[in-house]
């Protein structure tokens, strides 16, 4: 008995990751609640995302500039990249405050189905990036799927007639992780890395 | 190293029920990387609900006319009304098919820290609607809770001297519930209203 304007709304919240119809409903119910404040304030909100967030053309950040505030810190060493696959990889990236370079996100991995080719991980807008920063080394940091390996796999390739470094991100036993819960790819790779006292 | 515009979109988000901060950025992430379907559709949904939705001067659901399709519905028993909480338990209620009358929505239930008053609950408007329709039963179809069941018992009160029917909702052990897990009040509510065969 809920009408087409709200069905609508639950469709599209429902199609959203982390979302299922149930917790759609729950958050439109929600926002149609409070039409006045909330409801208001996220459309405001969103439009403004949605007519001032541009991609950098540099690393392929979200920002709301074409260069983005990474590309353009002058703070930020320019001859060290880490390439991740998604926007979210490189807040996690931030969030963890290890890494004072630039980056590259890729957009996705290599992948038949998703229809990423090697064109659009933009590996050939980084190879002259490189070029013209002089970028010493390239962090692959991709997740440990087997398509990202394969992506990881691929960029090496690309990049080994040229000068610059290629370094991956360790694989092993995350922080506070216990073996009895891990598999065994993780406890081979950590073993493999294993490092002298 | 997110900029403002996204950090404020991530904070509308994280304030939505069943949102954390984690979850309201994988959502903000996945429209700003999908800007020009998903964000502008969701953006012309809302503006959409924003504008069109309003509450039903007669039972308080939210709907595009100033009367509902409930209300409206030629087909469905004026005479016995379910009192619900909010609509979120109306939708639960149609979702069942057992009921074919109308609905009264109280908007929560009496609560000293919500602010949710007697007028609030728009029990004169409902007794108004009771002997214009010649209303023969309400049931009373409020949540379990604690503050619910004191709003039932209000409600009662409330209506005792009018000639309406009362009833509410059995308590008892939920369809497909086992014993082992449900608490004393539920085993004492199901023991108390046991049916003979």
């Amino acid at each position: 008995m809920k009408n087409k304007e709200i069905e609508k709304l639950i469709y599209l919240f429902s199609k959203l990751p982390g979302f299922g119809t149930r917790s759609a409903r729950r958050i439109v119910l929600h926002l149609l609640q409070d039409r006045d404040i909330r409801l208001k304030e996220l459309i405001k909100g969103l439009i403004h995302a949605s007519e001032n967030i541009v991609n950098c053309i540099e690393c392929n950040n979200i920002d709301c500039s074409t260069i983005c505030t990474i590309c353009s810190n002058q703070n930020r060493i320019n001859t060290i990249i880490a390439i991740v696959e998604t926007v979210a990889d490189l807040w996690s990236l931030e969030r963890s405050n290890i890494f004072k370079g630039k980056y590259h996100i890729l957009g996705g991995s290599l992948s038949t189905s998703d229809l990423i080719t090697p064109t659009k991980l933009g590996l050939d807008k980084l190879l002259l990036r490189c070029k013209r920063d002089k970028v010493e080394e390239l962090v692959i940091a991709t997740n440990s799927t087997i398509e990202s390996q394969t992506t990881a796999y691929f960029i090496t390739e690309y990049f080994k007639n040229e000068s610059v470094k290629i370094s991956r991100l360790a694989s092993g036993i995350p922080i506070g992780g216990e073996l009895d819960y891990l598999d065994e790819g993780t406890l081979s790779a950590a073993f493999e890395g294993r490092k002298l006292f």
